[in-house]
């Protein structure tokens, strides 16, 4: 088969590899059908996640039909249609069990990690039973690769963990893909004011349509001090911070109010300098971590539902066999304004 | 009447000042029957809180009897015994109506700070109706001077932010006033091991008597590494930092297990480096806070039951005109073996 595959950092091709088969009886194969790219993985390809090894296929969302299932697999079985989390769990771990799947002793985010991934013609699922998603009868798939990573992330790791609540103003400082994703999910509890926060005039501009009620360009003015305008200088309920650098980290912890929670969804590569000696006294909740993707069937339900359209953050459409032109519209996303990438399988 | 005079960093003075008077429909005039000395005073008088101005009267614990009301003040008379608590508020700004009394428009921490505190013979108490709390019939008066201000701070700062649950580990860093009310309350959530802290062999003799499962003596061992080799490597469930320098906030941090929460109940004077890089993935939760005292009235009951027993903090007593000398005890806890002091009036 083929599949994307690392080959140290700034190398990548799409070649030719043995197809994956069933290792462990709780494994499945899944046939990919439609995938994506993730900020994720050109962080990798820069070589800032070491633990990718050369040779290892990239990629951790997809949807795609089962082809093979191992002895112990129950809920799936060879031509079922799954939506594949991009987090693996066990469920039977002490962190499973406390449906901190992120955290699995078996698992967690291993996909195009620590095992082969979904940018291939096949990949293999540890732990199906737990792994995989059954597609609803008429689901739009392309919706719903939306869903392997990005929307639980957004809504887990920002919306829930920031504990948006009707009326609050939140404050989401990035306005990527998942940034994008706290934004849609942040409306299912009606916050009063949404303000997006970026560098890039088109997704700002974008960020309206999706339902931001404003936008900040950062460019243009000082971030902090806009939002304490904004505020009557009282700060932010809920800042979502959705990008992974000190800078926007920064403004989070300066323009949260009293009270409020301080969501970290980046991935940072570096400490950051936090304010203890002002926010000792401030009341305030910071929190991070990776998706759980506990909430992947309600998020599905509400996609079903037409609640959320997470199609709407899909940009551009490639053939799966021409996903090293999607990398390069997918690297370069302020001039070829790229949000998602589908890349279907012929 | 006396009262003991800040004048300016390093000096303080035991010395005769005018009686206070209502000065709004809403201000109590208490007659302090006994106070106590803080941390926050010591750091007052290094200068370390320059917000306090030389000729303010310091304090903000206390018990005593209501001597005037002013005419808006409904639950309180003349002759009332009353427990004051170390934050002032109003009870109708937007902040008070969400409980987040440490935040109040009109009020917070100003007692010993903004306005004349405690440790006098008389104090006016603004928003008396919310600010003090009636005292049952036989209750001791000095047990109820811990609930002032560290027996809520370590309960609402440290045990209920940081969420401790039935079998949960958890750390207390720092085993001073605040962390030990943190040790007496987080019993009432029965972890299953509760760690203490310290640099000083007495504290950690008194945590242990005080509940505690095990200590660490952070002179003898790496505290980090003692924390994971008691958990497998896993981390801590809760770790309350109680203390508040960057070291023990690193010790926090360090320790905390994945799905951890670090509970922040000391002051701060420096910033702290956030190490975001390896917690981002850890989906652990950081809380900040001043007390909010809302939960005085609960723990007034649990005193009162004998579930807890606060007095055992107190290891010294002087009158209240021996201030001075209590000051010099407090001031050298470790050598004089002193936890909280109480000043009585005659």
């Amino acid at each position: 088969m083929k599949a994307l595959v690392y080959q140290g950092p700034g190398q990548k091709d799409w070649q030719d590899k043995p197809a994956p088969s069933v290792l462990k009886p709780t494994d499945a194969i899944v046939r990919i059908t439609r995938t994506t790219i993730c900020g994720t993985d050109l962080h990798i390809l820069k070589g800032d996640v070491p633990a990718v090894e050369p040779g290892r296929t990239l990629g951790h969302e997809g949807v795609g039909v089962v082809e093979e299932v191992g002895a112990a697999v129950r809920n799936f079985k060879k031509g079922d249609r799954v939506l594949i989390s991009c987090v693996t769990s066990c469920g039977s771990c002490p962190n499973c069990k406390r449906q901190l799947y992120s955290h699995c002793a078996d698992g967690g985010w291993i996909l195009g990690h620590l095992i082969d991934g979904t940018q291939a013609e096949q990949v293999r699922i540890p732990h199906a039973d737990n792994s995989l998603y059954p597609i609803p009868e008429g689901a739009d798939e392309e919706a719903l690769v939306m869903l392997s990573d990005i929307l639980p992330t957004g809504f887990e790791i920002g919306v829930l963990a920031g504990q948006v609540k009707p009326g609050d103003t939140v404050a989401i400082v990035g306005a990527g893909p998942v940034g994008m994703a706290a934004l849609l999910t942040a409306q299912f509890y009606s916050p009063g004011r949404l303000i997006m926060l970026d560098a890039d005039p088109n997704r700002l501009e974008a960020a309206l349509q999706f339902g931001a009620t404003d936008v900040i360009d950062v460019t243009r003015v000082n971030a902090v001090e806009q939002l304490m305008a904004m505020t009557d200088g009282v700060g932010v309920d809920v800042a979502i911070e959705a990008v992974g650098i000190p800078a926007t980290f920064d403004v989070c912890q300066q323009a949260i109010a009293p009270g409020g929670r301080v969501a970290n969804v980046g991935v940072h590569g570096k400490s950051v300098e936090l304010h203890l000696e002002k926010l000792w006294i401030q009341n305030i909740t910071i929190s991070t971590g990776l998706v759980n993707t506990n909430t992947t069937p309600m998020l599905m339900k509400t996609v079903q539902s037409g609640r959320i359209e997470p199609a709407k953050l899909i940009t551009h459409r490639f053939r799966l066999a021409d996903i090293l032109k999607a990398y390069e519209v997918f690297g370069n996303a302020a001039k070829e304004k790229a949000m998602k990438v589908i890349l279907a399988a012929d």
